[in-house]
């Protein structure tokens, strides 16, 4: 196996949150870029990563890096995708992967064309929890899937300015923690679903405040998907089969369900360790790399952003 | 206090609950109706009920009885609460308390007429804990409410026979189940909502095995409900409003509720007891008709048939 360095593009939260959950045999973070190179080095020097650059440009540039981690906002995403997978580099890609569904698919061409691989690094479908369940159902042990409840609500001060709210920073729930909801639907959809219906309430600035969303596929299983940034809401998912239904509490970064058959018993599945939530994505980025395992997460990408792009779509209609 | 001398008209399951439960100082069930004598006999003696009658229209003719409870099939009541109400009697019908919308026009119209009061048997408009909730929401403890989760499924052998799956007995998830889901939401939103948007999957039979619908008011709360005949989902009611969600497990029957505070204070609100939900509806008809509370859940009610006329129509579109 191939010993491969790693490159984070974007400093934020959600970098330091990488970083700190970084543990791989074969592999290393060995550069950092900011705009600000400053902040690049402060990060490098805290977090013990030997290079630090003052541009992405100038990271991308570095022949030694093979994968690009990508965390800068959501906006900029797919601009930096294209230039690091021009660049040769492997890219992995914070949610919402890109604005819509016509970016990513000129991304997948891109990597294709390359011989590259491009993933969003989005938990759930990264966690042990999520492949178990996956099996299992596949094994048919539940029965017929028929229903999803996937609401995830998150309170947000109404402050026009912040990123939750302002359109310039991309704005709204649906992308920010409706890609959540959505890639949890997905994971357990046998088949790609359509958006049947969504409605929307807007914020003061425009952005989507909240929604409501029905999702349904060509063998009937159906989904409910509700979001809001002006109430928090439990992030329980619930998977309801004809034989049975699982629970998923925290289901964003969970590693463990519950399983209610319907004849009374009660099964707990532990699988992964949710604190390694980001470790699991980076582990598979390596994997598929090696061809170890199949990208199939793209595809389970795209079809989210396909369902997202149907979503506003319908609240513009 | 006047004494009610109550009759009941359909022995089956319910009426052996209603019986069960009935606990008032101020009445008592006095008659019984089956259209089998021998049944009527049967129940009455097992429930110690003084009177027996082998048809609906000999207990109407009971010159005693003040107060009936119609328990036959559903598509049956619209019938016995006009002969009812024409034999001078008030009414209190197990839910769905009419077919459609039309048919309770004209019920409340002929109790409006005649100075009678009608009530559906519904647990929700009637045990103390909702009474509760909607007195602190009044309160504005809550902050607006935003999104609701009302979710029912129930999962039945899929035979075309039985009176869930059978057309002619007016089977389907929206009139058995939903009826509890669309009165959790209508109790808590605060001016009657509009169906967005409603999606069914037709059992064999035709009749809806389960649908998924998206309701919103013009005060922009929302709601999603989502039912099953195929599929076992948990009874959870969620209400997220902007400051905490109040989480109701049971709903259909339920005395606790659990409040969580954005703040992270998670507050426990017990009142009732939900193995008294019938004879809540007992008392509370007693002082509908005594004048002590207004008929409020009958306005209630005539909202959510509107709303299950309305899911239907979108069914049909």
């Amino acid at each position: 196996m191939k010993y491969y360095n790693w490159g984070i593009i974007g400093l934020g939260e959600i970098a330091t949150s990488f970083t700190n959950s970084f543990q791989q045999e074969n592999s290393q973070i060995t550069a950092v870029a900011s705009r600000t190179l400053s902040k690049a080095v402060a990060f490098a020097n805290e977090h013990d990563i030997p290079k630090a650059y003052g541009s992405f440009e100038a990271l991308l540039a570095d022949q030694a890096i093979d994968i690009v981690y990508i965390a800068v906002p959501n906006r900029q995403h797919i601009e930096h995708i294209l230039k690091a997978l021009a660049a040769g580099k492997h890219v992995l890609c914070e949610k919402a992967i890109t604005m819509n569904s016509a970016e990513l698919t000129q991304a997948m061409t891109l990597a294709e064309e390359k011989g590259l691989i491009l993933a969003e690094a989005m938990t759930i479908f990264n966690m042990p929890l999520y492949q178990e369940l996956r099996s299992q159902i596949d094994s048919n042990r539940f029965g017929k899937l028929k229903m999803i409840q996937a609401p995830f609500g998150s309170y947000k001060e109404p402050d026009p300015s912040n990123r939750f709210f302002n359109p310039d920073l991309a704005g709204g729930a649906l992308l920010d923690i409706g890609t959540y909801a959505v890639s949890f639907a997905r994971w357990f959809f046998t088949s790609q679903p359509k958006v049947i219906a969504s409605v929307m309430q807007p914020f003061s600035t425009g952005v989507d405040e909240q929604s409501a969303t029905i999702l349904q596929n060509d063998v009937q299983e159906m989904a409910t998907v509700s979001l809001s940034f002006q109430a928090k809401m439990p992030k329980q998912g619930v998977v309801a089969f004809e034989d049975a239904y699982i629970v998923i509490n925290e289901y964003p970064r969970a590693d463990e369900a519950k399983i209610f058959f319907n004849d009374g018993t009660v099964e707990t599945i532990v699988s992964g360790d949710s604190t390694q939530a980001l470790n699991y994505e980076i582990t598979n980025m390596i994997k598929m790399i090696e061809g170890e395992t199949s990208n199939r997460s793209l595809f389970l990408t795209k079809d989210v952003i396909d369902l997202l792009d149907q979503m506003q779509q319908n609240w513009t209609n």
